[in-house]
């Protein structure tokens, strides 16, 4: 698995100070765009291009059940999993609805989800029928690992040869958040009461019953370090895996990234800790309501465009932000300059003419 | 004016209640959608019906200049005001490109700019050149404010006869974040010093120019009292005027707004104050970066939807948050109920089935 180790280029700093020049002559007070400016010079830079655009995205669902959902960890059955890929495919998730209203390219990855899907129109790449209970071995073996992130490598291959100017992943497992949680206590040295949340919905009682859970497991397998790959491989599920290789690679490719929430966030943090010249590349769409997200975004020096409580995951809030971008572009690109338009500048007590 | 104390009707609870069940229904975990669930059910009470929409929506942009500009309270000159109307019209404006991004109707209302606009495409309903200078006298009188808040209610008018289901205006005119903020303190009985923000972007000796000589207006007509439309008459814009009336009209007549940033938010203050009954139809789209904004907010117990750095009015921040509505309309109408998917419930341990 070379190709985790393959260098990830910087952001073109040409078409950054470009983007800045232009975004001082468009007809607006300097920086009255706020975070809108500053998208559209990041998505300058790392495109490439004087006119950043986002016309044609793909979203990457990836699909996974979880060993650990054996521990009650989840206030869903582990049937919801498959379930919900049926719902992705039949049009009646949130992200199916979003990403028909964004015309984004949406595809549904079976990484390892506990029951057959083969009569379903999705990429398959099953793994197995789920990750082990990580209470009590690793969730998955080094093989299966390789495969997870190699199948996330495969979902940026078909967003580059469908031209795709943005990748956002998902992802859909019963127990992922449990999984995401011990993979952060661990790379962040944090402990799990201080990073679990109530996931899909649990109470109180069922938080505590989660936290009790992931500190064991957390502590029993304590040697295997907090190497991000070996790390990956004792927590993880095959989506979580999947999201990190697929946001290697495509920043490998140049493609601007749209993080999602919790889970995603946490594949995010995994991939930094694999290569640090990630990070430009990552755009953090919202800022979950899983209660540990604020700590991941931190830990990623990150700050989310959206906050609008959200905690769905399937990548609904990177979904959401899609027009964000795209009125950034729109901004950059479309706005007349003070001199095209014949509007004075700041300062100036008179027009300015061509 | 009879108009102006129309009665507003409440939003309809039993689409309220409608939409609360049919949310908790739909395939994701109850709350999931945050902000986005609130919308909608916000929504469907406001328009009462079971499915709410906002694919028509209309934007005015009223334009008016400022007396007080004289005194030197901001970074552009008077003339950008006609500038800007004509960069509107040529579509080289931040809000020209995201009314079309968003397919928006979008029209712009001369309310009182200080120069000839009559060979513009746009609605002509100058009042005068101007506001007086509030340093010495009222910004308008008796008779043109209510010219002004007339030209607001025409609008709407306007807007309803193309069967908008979303109204939205936006101000332009040279100085007036100091109108507004000098109508913002007097209401909320605070001093020019803790409003005062940067407008279009003054440095600190700017700042303090600007607190010094609103300050100054406050004091001189302290004995105008602080009754809504006297202080409007007194410190006011004739576009802020116009975005009062618009805002009461729109409500008086069933019709939800999203409101812009500080100038529109001081417009939607001076509305509560006139009938309180207007806060429910009042959606704020985003906390401005202007320094008072946040007060106001407060003042107005609203939380805004976004919180992108923006500072640039003209409506551009109602405009970016469009797409927000939109997607809590589409999830709410397009998903999937669990039953229709036969996707489990929380709790459930097996497949619920029609």
């Amino acid at each position: 698995m070379d190709w985790l180790q393959h260098p990830i280029p910087q952001p073109d700093q040409r078409y950054k100070l470009t983007a800045i020049k232009r975004q001082e002559q468009l007809t607006k007070p300097a920086g009255s765009l706020g975070d809108l400016e500053d998208l559209a010079i990041r998505l300058a830079a790392l495109q490439a291009t004087n006119m950043p655009s986002v016309d044609k995205v793909w979203i990457s669902i990836f699909a996974a059940d979880h060993g650990i959902a054996n521990a009650g960890v989840s206030a869903f059955p582990q049937a919801v999993t498959a379930e919900m890929v049926k719902n992705f495919v039949h049009g009646g998730a949130a992200i199916s609805v979003l990403a028909k209203q964004h015309q984004a390219h949406l595809e549904i990855v079976d990484v390892g989800v506990a029951s057959s899907l083969t009569e379903l129109n999705i990429i398959h790449q099953k793994i197995a029928l789920g990750t082990a209970n990580f209470l009590t071995q690793p969730a998955m073996t080094e093989k299966q690992l390789l495969l997870a992130l190699q199948a996330g490598k495969d979902a940026v291959t078909r967003a580059l040869a469908d031209n795709s100017d943005l990748f956002i992943a998902g992802d859909m497992g019963i127990a992922n958040t449990s999984s995401a949680t011990a993979i952060a206590c661990r790379l962040l040295n944090i402990n799990a009461q201080h990073l679990t949340g109530a996931g899909t919905g649990l109470d109180h009682s069922g938080i505590r019953h989660k936290v009790k859970i992931i500190q064991q497991a957390l502590n029993k397998h304590a040697s295997a370090g907090d190497l991000p790959l070996s790390v990956l491989q004792h927590f993880g599920g095959f989506e979580i895996a999947a999201l990190t290789g697929a946001y290697l690679a495509a920043a490998q490719q140049r493609t601007p990234i749209l993080v999602d929430g919790f889970i995603c966030s946490v594949a995010a943090l995994i991939a930094t800790r694999i290569n640090a010249d990630i990070k430009p590349w990552l755009i953090f769409a919202h800022k979950s309501q899983e209660q540990g997200h604020q700590l991941i975004l931190q830990a990623l020096q990150a700050k989310a465009l959206l906050n609008l409580n959200m905690r769905l995951g399937e990548a609904s809030g990177a979904a959401v932000a899609i027009p964000l971008l795209r009125s950034a572009c729109a901004l950059h690109k479309q706005m007349a300059t003070f001199a095209q338009a014949q509007v004075s500048d700041s300062n100036s007590k008179q027009t300015k003419s061509l």
